[in-house]
């Protein structure tokens, strides 16, 4: 790193849609996530010096990566005359569904937002983000940036994402992940979706989205695991996922309240109302996966409140 | 009436949808509403004795009258060996998209369980109250009978009606009903509805209803009003009343959070933050109104929390 100081933040997985609320639901995780360490340097333009834990996949090219695209908005925005260096460690799974290039954009922007002493406010993080996920994913959806920004369930009420909501978080709510190791490319698990639905399967989606928002604030697990249910984009992209209805079933006769694909796939996530649950849903997911031959890693946690944060100053 | 005691009963309208919750929301207001009185009587079967405020338009005959099929299934559901009694007063009007025939089973419900002494539940009394509203509109939904029985703001989270979710009533919100003097038929209303949508605005309007729910769970008034925009079902049905963008613009421009048709119309509704507001608007949707040649009726009220409710035992 530079001779300067150094910032470094770590910044949450996501779990996009949370069943029912395709591309307006958001949740936090505490494991997975990025960390991104960012310093200052004299020469100005944007740098990655290291990428770890990729594979060799992501590109060091600032303007090609999600981390170095919020880098590159950031100077812009704030006017810096000076210039920046990024080092990435991906600590997540990339293609997974759970937010990877937001992730990092989140990371970066919380140490850059830190290191220049806070010149970002809540709207100016989230509107850089978008751009970097707009850069990385081809669409600005804030449902994976929000959440890995400010932490716990977040509602985009529109696509602009200019409308930002925080709901309450049920205390014992808790997550599981679990990620088969299977690629979807989220270009391709949105090529498959219905261009129109029938409004009475619309009316029901609704209905569901209404209760399981109704559920995270009344703290009510029971209408939260009734009302979690997508009828209108996990019947088409769980045909994706070899096992899907086995896992969900597993997950589901194994104390979770509902399961799901977690953004486009492959993995999946359950919820839960104790860490107890959670790891016996967990243990059935990855045994029904195993059936299906498919080796997974798992995560468990308690929704993550508090987003992206600073993890070491130097 | 006859000899025996007697039980009077006022049920409240209801706002059907809520704006962008087609099919799965509904709101009870303090008026208007309709009055039902029950007696008992020795002779099996169900009179309806005496309807007034009707205009001669509703039949007597029991089972053609939503109050009468409410009767009919609760001396059915609890194995009643006499005869019943009813009056009703019809004080609200017909076909204006109120929940006129939902008010008179819920005020018929709430009479008779008050007679018998409550044999019926919560569910029963929405059960019993669901097959007359199919009597009586050809459809089982939920949205009106539910909020007229039980007051509040009530989720109609399936079509089945049997998850029935009370969600919080913030304090300082007004309901404005002004009813325009012309007819529009439920059943015509639906017969114009898309059988299809978009899947992008599906996405749109379930972003909507969770701002919705958020905001009522939030008592965030600003959210509440950006939030009940219907972008489905208002754009089509809108076109059944004349000067309905302008009444809409009356009512924002004088203090509305928001403005929509209530259930099929053609009553148009404004949600305010006040009393005071909600008199303003009121004042300047009648008006607006009153440009395009209709008189109208105006009632204006906060939320009634309580549903139907006994107004008179002898």
């Amino acid at each position: 790193m530079t001779e300067s100081q150094s910032i470094t933040a770590f910044a949450p997985a996501t779990i996009g849609n949370i069943g029912c609320g395709f591309d307006i639901l958001g949740m936090a995780v505490e494991q997975p996530g990025d960390v991104v360490t960012v310093g200052q340097k004299a020469k100005p333009g944007v740098t990655i010096s290291k990428i770890t834990g990729d594979q060799g996949k992501l590109p060091k090219q600032a303007n090609q990566n999600t981390a170095g695209v919020a880098a590159l908005e950031f100077v812009e925005r704030f006017d810096l005359d000076c210039g920046i260096e990024i080092e990435l460690e991906k600590k997540m799974p990339m293609g997974s569904g759970l937010g990877s290039s937001a992730a990092s954009a989140a990371a970066a922007l919380k140490a850059l937002n830190t290191l220049f002493d806070n010149p970002a406010t809540r709207r100016d993080l989230l509107q850089i983000g978008l751009k970097a996920e707009k850069a990385a994913c081809g669409s600005a959806h804030a449902d994976n940036i929000a959440p890995s920004l400010f932490g716990g369930i977040i509602l985009v009420r529109n696509n602009k994402g200019s409308d930002i909501i925080s709901i309450n978080v049920p205390e014992k709510l808790h997550c599981v992940l679990v990620y088969p190791h299977i690629e979807i490319r989220t270009e391709e698990a949105r090529k498959i979706l219905p261009k129109q639905i029938d409004l009475s399967l619309a009316v029901q989606q609704w209905g569901n989205v209404a209760g399981l928002v109704s559920g995270f604030y009344q703290e009510d697990y029971a209408l939260i695991g009734r009302s979690m249910q997508d009828l209108v984009i996990e019947p088409v992209r769980s045909k994706l996922i070899p096992g899907f209805a086995r896992v969900k079933q597993a997950a589901v006769a194994n104390g979770a309240l509902g399961c799901s694909l977690s953004g486009s796939g492959p993995t999946v996530f359950a919820l839960s109302e104790s860490a107890e649950k959670a790891k016996q849903t967990g243990a059935a997911m990855q045994a029904a996966f195993k059936k299906e031959n498919l080796s997974s890693n798992i995560w468990i946690s308690a929704v993550n409140k508090e987003g992206a944060k600073i993890i070491k100053e130097e």
